[in-house]
């Protein structure tokens, strides 16, 4: 198993007071962490058999067209509200305080067609299970998703109903 | 050369009344159309011999680490305000009304150091025309930048010194 925690690097209070920020830069600047990272995505997300990846913006991009492309399988963007053309659906989640709203395009060809999520970091799960029922209220199926980092006390993988991979996990 | 072109969608009057709006979905969702993009910019993009790739928030990342893995170098983020931990370079952009600020980390190794950009579109170049600038207030120099689309009509290269190299391009 590889160390690709030695690429995190850890900012107390970030972007508030009482969190510590797992920050993915070095890892992003590191060409022998990406090598690591495309081989052990690839290999891990090939076995759930997927048809596409979908990228949650912003930081799931860095992974979904790299891995898509790695699999040779398209990928496609989940994103902030506002920001897709043509015909959108959208779905909000609560947060801590207030709420967040994602958005995809409505593609008659995702039915029955199964999709791996991607994004940089697993928290709370509040971001992933949204990206994951708008993904499956388009009739697709979410097979798994793969993050780079994993906050494990948050036990977010319990909820998610699918496999969960990570490639660096913290107990705090 | 490769019609690019057939993998983009336009969308007449998004986001605003005026604007025609050039959507890469297809093309991240073809297997075909990404196997060819990731030819095309490693093969241009190596020629100005980079030491790191730089993608602009947020679908700039989705070229930024797959062409950072392709060439064997690293990549960094360039992302919108209050979005990245540690020391922060900011710099501020105006737009048709009002003003956007990007940031990037304060890095010590940049120094001197060769950085190719790559965004999606470029359109009139005022988000690429200030990551250039973030990018040299640390010292390096931007070798080049990258999109998957060019309004060539705005004429942005002119005046972004240095070679832009793109994929599809649209005179209106």
């Amino acid at each position: 198993m590889n160390n690709f925690e030695q690429w995190i690097d850890s900012y107390p209070d970030f972007p508030k007071a009482g969190i510590l920020f797992r920050d993915i830069s070095p890892l992003l600047a590191s060409p022998t962490g990406m090598s690591l990272l495309k081989k052990e995505f690839s290999r891990s997300i090939k076995e759930w058999k997927p048809d596409l990846i979908a990228g949650i913006d912003a930081r799931g991009f860095l992974f979904s067209s790299l891995i898509g492309e790695a699999l040779n399988i398209g990928s496609l963007m989940i994103r902030k509200s506002g920001k897709l053309p043509g015909e959108i659906i959208e779905m909000s989640y609560d947060l801590e305080y207030g709420s967040n709203t994602l958005a995809m395009q409505k593609l008659s060809t995702l039915k029955d067609k199964k999709i791996a999520l991607m994004d940089d970091l697993l928290a709370t799960g509040g971001t992933m299970k949204c990206a994951k029922e708008l993904i499956e209220s388009q009739g697709a199926h979410v097979c798994g998703c793969a993050v780079v980092v994993e906050l494990n006390f948050l036990e977010a993988s319990k909820f998610l109903d699918c496999p969960v991979v990570s490639l660096a996990s913290y107990d705090d």
